[in-house]
């Protein structure tokens, strides 16, 4: 499974992924899920992906193919205008991927489903945020809709719903995100640490930040427990209203 | 849709069921998913339904046609021993019930999973939990893992996880149910209000509470809305630590 949240805030984008992967219980292995670009002071690029890993690695292989191999008249996450541009450059390389390998899929009756978050900035246009489906449209997040989640989404929404604005800092919604996805993996352990979180704060065109918080992380479990320590506290503080 | 939940706690059962059905987005009605039969003094019985509704009600159409029209030697909800007979009827009439429809609805391409909570408590025997799934199989609940959910789970699971404990009082539990349905409810249209409740204090052998919250209960709303200012104050005092 996966888990990847991806918020559009006025300050900037912030971005986290999941690194757990399984093929069955009983075949669990770390792989990245989170991917970025960028030309410092003029774009930053970041894809997150959900679905078939096969899927997933070759529509991130063949838009990296394109920017190590550059070739005349052929564009690249790098290259390409806008924003805009970028978002149809994947979701026609997402298009590629599954014409060649959806119908021996579907003929094995494998699920060739995959989803991808673009998300970034180019200098000259504002932060945009896209959602790739394995058909290769998409949809952008508004303000009405600020944020994606791909994956195990569920169980992280509720936190969501209830705290995100618009007016967050990105530090924030760093937060905001990561007890989402500590949410999601208390409840399914096919979420899993390490996390990897990138920020793009607004007309920097770069990101901010781009780390991987492992598993010993002290100060995720800390924020982790202090939100557990809350809600206990909270629903202390609401259990005697009699409906 | 469907959300029902069911605890066993120290102090009793509790059960909170919504009444939202949908054939399509387009094909909303109201259903009732809880059922109770009860010999005050005696025992208290209560069924929480969920999956496809022509199967559910079959169940509890048969096991009500036994109870009114009594034959010798044919036991009902009312007459067996123990919880665990009682639990065993209903498995054996979702057999019954699967095995007569099942085949035509698979030749139709139609889903008849169907699962159903079976929760009481009878004299001489203790408060009892059980989930019955299609295929007459069912597991019960033990203090590791005091509730079910049934319907859409995924929602309400994180507040539950985090809140709830052996030791609260029934009143407390339904509370903490109810907090469950509204987080469950904001995020999928098709769980929705009126939300029927029962409470079986231990040893009472009756229903302390059978009733309904109607949507425009403001008793609910309160708590609703003062939850939601607890998980923004919360996010509030936390928004500072940095991972």
């Amino acid at each position: 499974m996966t888990y990847c949240i991806a918020m559009k805030l006025d300050a900037g984008l912030v971005l986290l992924a999941d690194t757990r992967t399984n093929a069955g219980i009983d075949n669990i292995s770390t792989f990245r899920k989170m991917f970025t670009w960028s030309v410092p002071g003029e774009r930053a690029v970041a894809l997150l992906t959900s679905g078939n890993l096969a899927i997933t690695q070759a529509v991130v292989s063949q838009l990296q193919e394109r920017i190590d191999y550059p070739q005349d008249g052929v564009p690249t996450l790098l290259t390409v205008e806008t924003m805009f541009e970028v978002v149809q450059l994947v979701a026609d390389t997402m298009r590629d991927v599954q014409s060649r390998y959806g119908p021996a899929l579907a003929a094995m009756n494998e699920n060739a489903l995959a989803s991808i978050v673009v998300a970034g900035q180019r200098m000259g246009g504002v932060p945009r945020l896209f959602l790739v489906y394995a058909a290769g449209n998409f949809i952008e997040a508004t303000d009405d809709t600020p944020y994606f989640q791909i994956g195990e989404t569920k169980y992280g929404k509720p936190i969501l719903d209830q705290v995100m604005s618009l007016d967050l800092s990105v530090q924030e919604g760093v937060t905001l995100g990561l007890l989402s996805m500590a949410s999601t993996m208390r409840s399914n352990l096919s979420v899993g640490m390490p996390i990897d979180v990138a920020v793009v704060s607004r007309d920097r065109f770069a990101f901010d930040q781009i780390r991987r918080i492992e598993a010993d992380d002290q100060a995720f479990w800390d924020l982790s427990n202090a939100w557990s320590a809350k809600l206990k506290a909270s629903f202390e503080d609401l259990r005697s209203m009699i409906v």
